[in-house]
């Protein structure tokens, strides 16, 4: 990663993923088909990215050599790939189309997108939990200390006081506050940015005082993500985006440009933009290729 | 555990689960009902209670003072109780009522039950991370080292070649042949036992060398007590098991009894259940807790 740009970046994780996967059972094949649909659909492979510059920074060390953190960014996209897939499903947000291709529930239909993406929340606890055991099974003690210690922040940022609390706030309370929009923001998509810096800076040794900051700086980028995301739906191209423009529209939510306007959400995204990138300057460590995707992605068309 | 009996387990053990939870982000409360909805309902408590006797017969110590045994054994229960709210909705199983409640999706909606369930999963994870994070952090490696691979047992046995296969089995097989029936079974039932037992053993100090005997045993027993499940659905009483008689006859699906007929169904989990006490007795350390575990269930009523 060090000496990769982005989009090196994304290719050579893409051609890795696939071989990362935990197996599944042989009489099951449909539903390793199903996770493997939506998991290797392509994506920004934002937060795996991320992860390894977050890991990078801490440890010095070129994430492709080191013994867990390949695993631990697939897991991060299987836990972001399922929110997605169950987040397409009728009861939920009933879309049809996701990065230009049907859902999952479209094509596997709606018991096997429930069970899919199960099996890839699971699968992701199975990969770190494995990478973990063959780390201290054979001795590297250290490694799989900060190795517990990452997961822990994973966990506790994809679960119910993160990404999960983030989807509920959507689908019971449709935020009338700007203030709720925000926090639904900071929680359906900065909690799992924050497993992807603060998981990968524990990974790769950050101390404990190091984390709040890395947390601010990721639900700021969150917010910016999702400000700009809600701008994309408005104003984006249906062919970048892989979905319909207006979608956010049609079913009446309330998002962060319908309460404050394009002009002002464009300014806003900016400035929580800048934010996360200046708080991470405090820190002892160099953040820049951090702060470099970051800065990236107020500037993207999907 | 050592001294207790198995109404006692279950007493004892719902009065610590509630404490046990994972907290959820307060903006997101009606998630946490859910959750405890369908945790708190009851239940045999039959994985936790296995887990706990695995774990004291490999360490000698009793679970209520281990570090980490507590908060495993609430995990598996959480992983349960996930793939009944599951597996209870519309898009699977369409059950309207379990443990002689209504089924959580009618209760509060299909999309908070599958956010229930993702977050029940995810909060098992986020239990055992927890756990094992404050016991690596205090110092406590070997105890962490243990945890850790007990938890890799657990995650693979809960996931795509284990539970979550079996459901798939189950959803789209429409399961034909006997041998694909047992499969299913050991799958959807045995897995989460062998999760039980093998994870509270390895938790407990059990070498990798008895695994297999002890995850035979749990298959075996998974099958038994599938095979009682059909039986009780076809002459069990409404009142105690908490769901209508003949509810999967109704929806047509193939069962153990479907092909075999009630009486040898009866014999074969006899059998099965002796094959599991059985292959018990052949390792080193004395099973006597978890054997009388098993040989209850055969006569069990709900």
């Amino acid at each position: 990663m060090i000496s990769e740009d982005v989009k090196a970046f994304a290719a050579d994780f893409e051609e890795r993923l696939p071989g990362l996967l935990p197996p599944v059972d042989d009489q099951a094949v449909i539903l390793d088909e199903s996770m493997r649909y939506s998991l290797l659909a392509g994506g920004k492979r934002l937060r795996p990215m991320l992860m390894a510059a977050a890991f990078e920074a801490y440890s010095g060390r070129d994430w492709h050599e080191d013994r867990l953190a390949p695993f631990y960014m697939a897991a991060l996209e299987m836990i972001h790939t399922y929110s997605l897939v169950h987040d397409d499903l009728p009861a939920m947000d009933d879309d049809d189309m996701r990065r230009g291709q049907r859902t999952n529930h479209i094509v596997f239909g709606e018991d096997m997108a429930i069970l899919a993406g199960d099996a890839l929340l699971n699968g992701a606890f199975e990969l770190m939990s494995s990478a973990l055991r063959t780390a201290a099974g054979n001795g590297h003690t250290q490694e799989a200390v900060r190795g517990v210690f990452a997961m822990d922040k994973i966990a506790l940022y994809a679960g119910g006081q993160g990404m999960i609390a983030g989807q509920v706030i959507d689908v019971t309370q449709r935020a009338t506050k700007l203030s709720r929009i925000i926090r639904m923001y900071e929680d359906k998509t900065g909690a799992l940015l924050a497993a992807a810096i603060v998981g990968g800076a524990v990974l790769g040794g950050a101390p404990e005082e190091d984390c709040d900051i890395l947390q601010k700086a990721a639900l700021n980028t969150g917010l910016a993500f999702q400000i700009q995301d809600d701008i994309l739906d408005i104003a984006g191209d249906e062919v970048l985006t892989g979905k319909p423009v207006g979608s956010d529209d049609k079913s009446d939510k309330l998002t962060y440009v319908s309460m404050v306007g394009l002009e002002q959400a464009e300014t806003d995204a900016a400035r929580y933009t800048a934010e996360a990138i200046k708080g991470l300057e405090s820190l002892s460590k160099d953040l820049t290729i951090v702060q470099a995707i970051i800065r990236g992605l107020i500037g993207r068309q999907a």
